[in-house]
């Protein structure tokens, strides 16, 4: 069960966007897997991939078709990953039939998967679900969409913002996938974000990165990354807002803090979907010399197999607190500066057990299903924040059963 | 319960060596749980210790008494760490206080201790146990010393080897304790070793820098690793084998292969009684471009949670492989020249799966409780090999209730 999460009741359209989504049964028959963005001409967007030295080949083509995009193509259930020359193959089939169903030259067309890995895409049953999908495309689809892009969720993932920016109403609405393998540099993960602002070449790449950043580059479920991971953006400049032309306007920050904040509502939502997660921990790390000073404790820490099951236990257990912190590849690290909070209770005092701390005041806040564990390194001016989860049964059995 | 082990039926008494132990009732009531070596005047020592920025007061006084040393005290049931000042304060009255019984200077005792962190140590239970121990001083005392050494460990280890040098009947016995937070740079780990050859100042201390590397620094459960980890060895000098004043001896080479292999039993002991392990798992990486490309893969692979819980499951996911080989952190690996296989079964050729393959095959080599996996990279000619387990239900359990 998901930790304080449940599915978007509803998720604004976004003018310029059309939905299409349609059942293939590559892996089950009993929702829809394939989904079809349409974007309008003249939109402008943006990109971030997994770094996985076996990205898949949607992947290889949705990164080559970065410069001019129409149309986003997705379906769950299959990654066609580790697929070889085979799977570029078929991934451009399925790019070529949905551009003449659209109209779009098929390099027009970024195609993205997810699901098993190296096993062959059903190229026949994806083709005629585009069929049906591209027949059925409306501005409106957004729901669906979030739900045919499922795995392991339990839950669709989505939601809408909509901001003023100078008496012109902007509406920016985000979904994503994924619950396990989420993890900085991405997951399995996929995100399509879209807003009807309008902005020059380059900014819609800017926006992403600055989001993705901040958002999923900060979670982490079991430190496993993916072959698969995309995080789109589309830019559809249908809303009454000038072209935004560069990142030096007011209207840029207004979009870009809106756009974060879909991100980060989206890459949190993911870690309260984490397969087996029973909590909900914010990991803030500050005093560090430098920011990655501070990512390298706070994912040592978020990591650590240790450290989770512990907090899955509810056992505010300092000992492995300090020894995740201990093995954090930071240099020069003072144990005497260390200082340790779960919420508002002092655990350590100058790398100590605090003396006021007692373990009924530490089993008191782990019991909760959200809390924050802030660590001080009493070094510097820099931190750093990450979410994470606790590590449980189910997460062995999720992942021992996936394919059973 | 430990893959395929069984504690010790016997141990080789070391000439030199003579060791008593006791129950302080740290812990636990039921068993002894100190442990003190005396070693032979004329012994040279070397050791290895945790990496770890928390490293405990006996670790800290440990490193310092490298010089010279004529005695280690062990304790089992707290781990002395994370105890900053009163750490060391605590661990020194503990070698005073042994130095008085067995007439040494308390700056030749290296003091060492396991168990639960962030606690003080019972000093005065500990003095108590120290008469006793001291007082029963005895050549035999190996396997109990290798039980009194225990926290987690289902069993206990130990090995013992006996070889010929050029006539001379040389003896080798080591013991160890560890079975969570095993990992590279070391573990909650623990380990003795002694022979009775002589050698050399600074020899014993590149022996075990050699064994070290080859046995404990290539074993890892769950990727953490502790503030109090130490390997020792004592050469005692009393076999009647000339002493060894050279690595360029054969007698140099002869010794040093016995050692690592006691080293190497004792490392994958470690592993074997892992916590929750179910199976015993070999990762050979090969055709690397360098031995740490080599490990890089091999850790990543060995630590991945979704490669261990698959294992677990038997389930020969060629997907999660591949997913772990494609983020370990190696630069320019090419996809399409990797290939896989589990014992001799080849599960990906050339990067995607096998055409021979077939999931019936690989869940045949999954079943055994040990079995290799070859990676081979395709890119040079380096190779490594690191030894590690499934994820299991019982790797929760036993951490999620480790204080419990």
């Amino acid at each position: 069960m998901a930790v304080n999460l449940s599915a978007p009741e509803q998720l604004l359209a976004v003018p310029g966007v059309r939905i299409g989504t349609a059942c293939a049964g590559i892996k089950q028959t009993l929702r829809d897997d394939v989904a079809v963005f349409e974007l309008a001409e003249g939109s402008e967007t943006g990109g971030v991939f997994t770094q996985s030295h076996f990205s898949a080949a949607p992947v290889l083509l949705a990164r080559q078709r970065q410069h001019r995009v129409r149309a986003w193509v997705v379906n769950s259930g299959n990654a066609n990953a580790a697929t070889g020359e085979y799977g570029v193959v078929d991934a451009e089939e399925v790019c070529a039939h949905a551009g003449r169903q659209l109209q779009l030259p098929a390099d027009e067309i970024q195609p993205f998967s997810t699901g098993v890995i190296g096993e062959r895409l059903p190229v026949g049953k994806l083709k005629t679900a585009l069929d049906t999908a591209s027949a059925q495309l409306s501005e409106d689809g957004w729901l669906a969409a979030a739900q045919a892009i499922m795995t392991t969720d339990t839950c669709a993932k989505g939601i809408s913002r909509q901001i003023d920016i100078d008496g012109h109403e902007v509406t920016v609405t985000g979904i994503a996938k994924g619950s396990g393998m989420i993890k900085p540099n991405m997951a399995t993960m996929l995100a399509y974000l879209a807003c009807d602002a309008g902005v020059a070449g380059g900014l819609a790449q800017k926006l992403v990165s600055t989001a993705v950043e901040k958002s999923f580059n900060r979670v982490t479920v079991d430190g496993d990354t993916s072959t698969n991971d995309s995080f789109v953006l589309a830019c559809t400049g249908k809303s009454s807002l000038p072209r935004i032309v560069s990142e030096n306007e007011p209207a840029y920050q207004a979009l870009s803090e809106a756009i974060n904040e879909v991100a980060t509502y989206l890459a949190q939502a993911l870690v309260r979907d984490g397969e087996g997660a029973t909590k909900f921990v914010t990991v803030h790390v500050k005093g560090g010399r430098s920011s990655s000073d501070c990512l390298n404790v706070a994912y040592t820490v978020a990591e650590s197999p240790l450290v989770k099951t512990a907090m899955f236990a509810g056992d505010a257990n300092w000992g492995r607190f300090c020894m995740a912190i201990g093995r954090s590849p930071v240099e020069d690290l003072l144990p005497e500066r260390v200082q340790l909070w779960l919420d508002d209770v002092q655990v350590a005092k100058d790398g100590l057990m605090a003396q006021s701390y007692s373990e009924s005041l530490g089993a008191a806040v782990l019991a909760q299903d959200e809390f924050v564990v802030t660590i001080d390194l009493g070094l510097g001016e820099a931190q750093e924040t990450v979410w994470t989860t606790d590590l449980s049964y189910e997460y062995v059995r999720i992942n021992a059963e996936y394919r059973t």
